[in-house]
């Protein structure tokens, strides 16, 4: 790399996806916290109408800073599914725990 | 959303989501700068070889901050694939700009 405009912005770019890297992290956490509780107050995975909701307002959230909604949407829709498979991995861990248990 | 609990990891979601939008926002800001400084420069929109760097990058931060690492190379190559269509985009409108500035 030898295009000194280049690469101060990829160090923007890196500053920012580290940023982005432990949200994300951050986030994960809370909706690990999230599956756990759901699976045992035994309520489902996905919730659609949550999932509207917070589609509606980061569509609007993107437009207020100039980002395109629908690459937005794609984006949390992308997310959320990742949280939905981690929330039933949990509830099927919690599943076999309790089998376990009532096993012995 | 009567749930109390529920509705205290929420808005926590809903926080990170906020600044998760903004700084995607800020970094698609500087991403059409490097667009529109390759199409004038001439550089190809893609970068093989700095995506890999960045995919690396990013899954040392992944591990470190407890973020799947799988998960994070599946979002960069997300982020950049809207980002090299971004490119695509205005490298095609400055080839337009620049076959009508040669029609005048």
């Amino acid at each position: 790399m030898t295009d000194e405009q280049l690469a101060r912005y990829r160090s923007s770019i890196d500053n920012i996806d580290a940023a982005l890297v432990h949200m994300l992290a951050e986030r994960f956490k809370i909706t690990q916290d999230v599956g756990r509780y759901k699976a045992t107050a035994g309520l489902p995975a996905a919730d659609l109408e949550r999932e509207e909701r917070q589609v509606a307002r980061l569509r609007a959230l993107a437009e207020e800073s100039g980002l395109d909604p629908v690459f937005t949407e794609k984006f949390l829709r992308f997310i959320v599914a990742e949280v939905i498979h981690h929330h039933q991995r949990i509830a099927e861990n919690e599943s076999k725990t309790s089998d376990d248990s009532s096993a012995i």
